[in-house]
């Protein structure tokens, strides 16, 4: 019988770390959560006129939901967490420019002497059963759908070393990735570096552009089902990713260049292991069958994902067909409501 | 009524730069090109035992076919080139790592201490009928057929400033970029730096993976048609391509978050021109509709792109519709034969 | 009267991370510490048959001393740190190959698909008596005697923002700089991010090339003596260091024209500040009488400092003279023992 | 018997190239040439008045004299410069910021949605006798002497693989490597790449700050007295700088981690050639003995030294002891003046 747990933070139950936090509650490996997560700004930019660098306050920027203590996972285990439902909670969302952040801007690591950009904010309407959003320019009369595409920019477990780590940052715990793959239908994987892995997740996305360039995308508190399971004895170096089609390795870093040769040197490594091939061998078969989506390009390390189709493979499933599993148990979840 | 020159250029007349060369022919705007290209290894490697570094000699690397003048295209114009077939030539391609180039390999910038990876050939059966290649692993008996996708990751014009680049070379004037994108369909956009633009192209790939990451594609001789045209008047300042679908802007620079800053700076700016949008309006729409496809990570310099829907732009067509015009003219060509 | 605490961490008290860790001793501002801090290895590598990789176990790497808590310190002040005297606690030092960490080998990050380099253990004969260490050749029977010029390649704060850092990341807080600069005759200067500031230090260098190619220098214990004060209500975005003769910047980020960037961005900014200059003329003057001593370049991020002679800024003291004030005292200590 | 020859370019005599062009003279190994050079504005800036972007005409920017055709040399040599003197031509010079040039602005790489920095010039006054150039602020009555260490931001050869680069990138054949390293004393090793060499020089600094980080230093225009020989038979991959008391290696590239690793890669392994030491061993002992000077960080690639004191390596000379010839021929031209 799958246990279901339901859970909506109060507004100081929200973390701004990954690591450092007691957990929010302590689950078993198999548990249903079905959560609610806050926005990137708190909720506290909701007009045109909230601008965020006013309304919000550092450090209190992308709060996360959990931690979740996942009953014996331990360092070494992988924690498997297949995403069932991302929906938008509101019918609005926001989107803005925010100072010294954002890809063609003047930021604290890419320091220039130019003053920042004009901090402006769009708020987009949410049509979850048409599935679409629609912007509005803020300086003329053009508006334009786009499609739903609801994800989730930041998730993760505690960091290994004793490290805390802000919720905007990517790394090897996961974290704030900000890649549209993050979406219904796949299952991530997370190395865990602590007892109980401690799972968050938070900065839902409506919908965002490869590189999120301004710094932000469609931003949105979600309504989200997910189930979590550990897997035993198997390390995972990197976040991964799978979902019925493809397997994705996560990279983040600076330079750009290095997120993508660590994702796809996981790519690589991970697909000669569940082959056979040799290295050399996958990473032929990879240079020419592989895909390197972008996550974000603004965050404090920026994000790729290697990606191939599993039929490239023809291989017997990653970790054992939890992916299968997990999705089969929270399909019968949902349809069940 | 639509002059043809088809060419296919001795072994001497084989160009190794962009710039510094005689063109090979003089044709007038709207004049379709049936070329033939040879394959990176000037066809050298023919077999798993043709080692690239023992049977192709540097710098008579990557040859392209070309250089063509054409006629009227000054500095300032833009050269369109529209790309309507491009059928590999033979039966088999090859692929291989290169001592010191690729993404997960010490280089000759990223210089490391460590010996090079083996330098190991991979030959491909090229099924055109079929749209397939077969990729056959070279230290075991794993086989996979992946779907023909054929391009060229070289193409470009006369760089500005009396400059004579390799070819391997990507940056403003085109080159190698090695961007899956440039595939049949596509309408190149070059700013002409020199008189008579100077194009040239090869370097055709049955199929490449996004990044390129072990510093080859799947390489192959092609019969390739394209139809050029000048569209005077309009500068282009970094190469970029429409498919009926899609606007996009090439980057090429290192680091590379430098190429995604390069390539959405110009779809960012391009949009706004075209919509009329202010620019931190395009900026937030392109945020939010863009992608940013990976060309190579393994060249002299990196190369990405930006790209959107023109759905999502709801505007006038580019360059006055140029693709378009050309398109038909090339489609109707094709269908004559 | 100055007060003086001497401290010697036993092994149970090293920390491993600069923030997450309660202080191990209260002091006042004014405080003189004599302190004692062990090498990046844990004192584990002593001859060169202790491999680091077996000797050591991660995340028990570069220990640090302290915290120590500066009473007074808030968010918003400067924590001021004159280093008074730095000497080798032992007659040897060691260095090594560590596999995938250095400049010129694949690491986690700029990862590669080569085998790691050989681990090899250097151990050198100090004398500090004579201002020298020697350098025995491995595979030789190269010797040769350099310059002791000892350092700290670690000292820093708890980070802002409830993060918690392994010692070996440097970054706005300190942490792992790993710059020859941070010698006896220096004032460091940081930000305080939490109450206390919770001031650490340890990576004992007797001396060390710019870059720290191999990603460690001739690693030492330090008996090292230091005062400490607060600057109450001056914010420093960055670390600052001061000398009798020269003002520096430090910037810790990848790529490393980021921490080009970031340095030389605070010090244009500072020297305005100092000097009531234009921005652009501070940068125009910086330009041409600027250093740009390189830290690391092997570390989680890389160092880079910016730095200018003080007179050619002609201008009152940085910070209203604690440099000098801090260094008297500590000069009268070293003179009375 | 020194040939010696003096050299001063009409207008039309300047070169905006290395490559892809004919030589200015044709010279014997062992020629003492006594140039005149141009600075980097072809001295169209004169006043404060002067903006850069108004009076220089792209791509006519960072004229260089030459180039000279060496006798005898041959790809596969070495071209040896020995710098004797350089001395500033007038007794002012300009710096300037240019538009999207420099370390701390958005540039065409860099590129960002900011308008460009202001565009000012600074003229200083140049006291050769005293030794000494004065700076001036432009928005504030601050002013200041700084001492005269003259040096040419661009010397090199022509490319290889046919290629022609514009005068303002450095890269494997030298170039625009802007770094205060080359001043007289220095004798400049560059691999030959085209018979003959063709040897240019150009873009004298009265003195430079590390980096550049606006984009220009003190520009004037040079009298250089330097003399040429060639090595026959030997290779140098990078270009190569030697004085009485060290050895360096130039690194160009992106990102400037790039410029690191290629400078102390060549330095580590040209030191393990010199010394016959284990490649791991010149590694431990660069780690430890070496520097890293800062050359630009604002031109197409950045440029960064590796440099070590000779005494450190213990060794029989460089290229057979060249440097001390060239020294010696040189100081007994300019003492017989």
């Amino acid at each position: 019988m799958t246990e279901v747990i339901g859970y909506r933070p109060t507004a100081d139950e929200l973390s701004y770390t990954f690591g450092g936090r007691e957990p929010v509650r302590r689950v078993k490996p198999g548990t249903i959560l079905e959560l609610y997560t806050e926005d990137c700004f708190g909720g506290r930019v909701r007009t045109v006129d909230d601008l965020p660098s006013q309304v919000c306050e550092f450090p209190y920027l992308n709060p996360v939901t959990g931690p979740f203590h996942i009953e014996g996972a331990e360092p070494g285990d992988t924690l498997a967490v297949h995403f069932a439902e991302i929906v938008p909670a509101r019918d609005w969302a926001v989107s803005s420019t925010f100072p010294h952040f954002g890809a063609l801007t003047t930021t604290h690591t890419t320091a220039m002497l130019h003053p920042p950009l004009d901090e402006v904010v769009w708020r987009y309407d949410v049509d979850v059963p048409a599935g679409l959003v629609r912007y509005h320019a803020r300086r003329g009369d053009f508006s334009m759908e786009l499609p739903l595409d609801p994800m989730h920019g930041t998730a993760g477990v505690a960091p290994a070393a004793f490290e805390s780590r802000m919720t905007i940052v990517p790394d090897a715990h996961g974290g704030n990735m900000d890649t549209p793959e993050l979406r219904a239908g796949v299952t991530a994987y997370f190395g865990v570096n602590v007892p109980g892995a401690l799972f968050a997740l938070g900065d839902g996305h409506c919908r965002q552009g490869e590189g999120e360039v301004c710094g932000t995308a469609v931003e949105s508190a979600m309504n989200t089902v997910l189930i979590v399971d550990v897997i035993k004895g198997a390390a995972t170096p990197t976040p991964r990713f799978e979902t019925d089609e493809a397997l994705m390795s996560a990279g983040s870093a600076r330079p750009l260049e290095d997120a993508y040769r660590m994702s796809q040197h996981d790519l690589v490594t991970w697909a000669a292991d569940l082959t056979g091939l040799d290295v050399l061998d996958a990473y032929q078969l990879i240079s020419q069958a592989g895909e390197a989506p972008v996550g974000n390009v603004c965050d404090p390390n920026y994000t790729m994902l290697a990606k191939v189709p599993k039929r490239y493979l023809g291989v017997a499933p990653a970790y054992e067909g939890v992916h299968s599993r997990l999705r089969t148990v929270a399909q019968n979840h949902l349809s069940s409501r």
